[in-house]
């Protein structure tokens, strides 16, 4: 019997982050296992840390990786992965729903060892080839990007339209991008100029938190993830406007400041939760340089400092922090 | 000079409520005084003796009454009146939402004296005349039941579609009642069996809340008027489902029971608030025969006991409690 070979891997355990060695994971049927070359940490992981979904093992979900193991026409690919492993049995996978799949394990966040690991396992229905165009730091950007263009698939959206993104993060930089590409007129507030100058630089219109004007339209993103930002959102989403929630508020928050929905129903808003998105369009888009990513790029850690990592990627203000698998252990940025 | 006539009125003054004799209502250019003939309580009315949009003045929204004073062509007519006052001057009145007018008043819940009075003074614009074919006290559900219509406005139902009301309070039989109008299968789900029965009556399905399936449903009314029933809602919401969100919840009781939103975002459900709605189909179908709302009626009150007619309309289970202007004081069933 041979050895199992193990692995380094970023886990939730036992209430705490910790770099461990564990068994490479198992190649099953219908799977590869993908060697991750750049992750990036989301905000979903820092809330993991803080309890979020109950999850315990390996973090991670957003990765570009060379495939290493699997059905011979997809070895050597380098690939993103579609975070939601669908069962492709139920009512929802039947309704072509698969990323609502109620069966469902999600990669690092539901029940699936994530990709802050030398070795992954995803379904090979669940890769998407990086095209060349697409550098490694940029791919790492795919599925918050897909998740960005979650919101074209949910509202109608043209050059006479106009939209509010609240939240400079690093998902409120992603969706002031996509929508700004459908000719709508775009207005970002937020509370670092540093980061809304990375869109001012693109030709959007940016705004500071304290000066934004609270008038009411038409279209209002909510992606701030703070009990605040959806207090002010709902403030200034029009009668019969359209808000999209796109960032969950910790229920500690909600505890100390409750959420009033008087106005939802007052003024007949319709809130509309979004949350993965498509990856092709994610990709055309990064592949034909219309997406600004680069720049939201804070820091690079070697894995071996993915704890050091995950603190610099809490702190606030910071954007995207990356973990490159082929650097030894030493923060460079 | 002549001295003014006085009126009674049942007002929420001094944090408390109290029948009072206050000067005849002004009878201004493009307005008539109304004299009601029947009111009802609604639950916004006992929510703002609980402190509700801080209204302090004459309460009361839902009535029929008779013009007694204005220009000559509406003399003598019986007449149900929007609640809601616009300004017809501003961007939503522009864009042809009247009930959104950011300037508005609303009889009895926002700067308008209300209707439990024996003169009331109203817009012109806001009359609809009642067809002979509907009653007094069934005229007076014509507020309500239009509110129930709103739901037709926002969501597509046919005989192929399937809806879920939560709530067997006044506002949700109703609204159980105009979804079936449409031909979609209706589930009215709910705490009082006599209540729901009569839905069953008319061939609605209903359940009680402890036999209450809890699979995903795409459409999903909330009128439960608790931050539980809405929780409830957003449980059995099915992913990209819709969940019309018909009663809001006291700001106290979401203090004890926060709101989290996670589901909205994870399972990309749409929340759409509904409030006021059009009175043109509302009285069309009370005048056909196709709403029971007779059934609804728990006790009527003089205006004399308007003070324990509201006492009895906030007991638990209580269905509508109507207010008869003729009489003289002593509560009837």
């Amino acid at each position: 019997m041979v050895q199992d070979r193990s692995v380094r891997a970023l886990c939730f355990l036992d209430n705490r982050l910790q770099l461990i060695e564990r068994a490479e994971p198992e190649l099953r049927d219908g799977w590869v296992l993908v060697r991750p070359i750049v992750a990036g940490i989301c905000n979903t992981d820092l809330e993991i840390v803080r309890g979020y979904m109950g999850f315990e093992g390996v973090l991670g979900h957003e990765f570009v990786g060379v495939v290493e193991q699997g059905p011979a026409d997809s070895l050597g690919k380098r690939v993103a992965t579609e975070i939601n492993f669908a069962c492709r049995d139920c009512l929802s996978c039947e309704a072509g729903l698969e990323r609502h799949c109620s069966n469902r394990t999600v990669l690092g966040i539901v029940g699936q060892p994530g990709a802050f690991a030398d070795l992954v396992a995803v379904p090979v229905a669940n890769l998407h080839p990086v095209p060349a165009a697409v550098g490694d730091e940029e791919a790492v950007f795919t599925e918050p990007l897909a998740a960005a263009f979650a919101v074209l698939d949910q509202v109608e959206l043209g050059p006479n339209s106009e939209a509010t993104v609240l939240g400079d993060g690093k998902l409120g930089l992603l969706i002031a991008q996509v929508l700004a590409l459908s000719g709508a007129s775009v207005l970002a507030v937020g509370k670092h100029r540093e980061h809304l100058d990375i869109l001012r630089d693109r030709g959007i219109d940016t705004v500071l938190l304290e000066d934004f004007d609270r008038r009411p339209r038409s279209l209002v993103v909510d992606a701030t993830g703070s009990a605040a930002g959806f207090g002010l959102a709902l403030e200034v989403t029009a009668p019969r406007g359209t808000l999209i929630l796109k960032s969950t508020v910790a229920p500690d928050e909600t505890k100390r400041q409750p959420i009033d929905l008087a106005p939802v129903v007052i003024n007949e808003i319709r809130v509309v939760g979004s949350r993965c998105g498509p990856f092709a369009p994610a990709l055309a888009a990064l592949a034909a340089g219309q997406i600004e990513v680069r720049a939201m790029i804070a820091a690079r850690f070697a894995l071996d400092d993915a704890v050091a990592a995950m603190d610099h990627a809490a702190r606030p203000g910071v954007l995207k922090v990356l973990l490159r698998f082929g650097d030894s252990g030493q923060a460079k940025s």
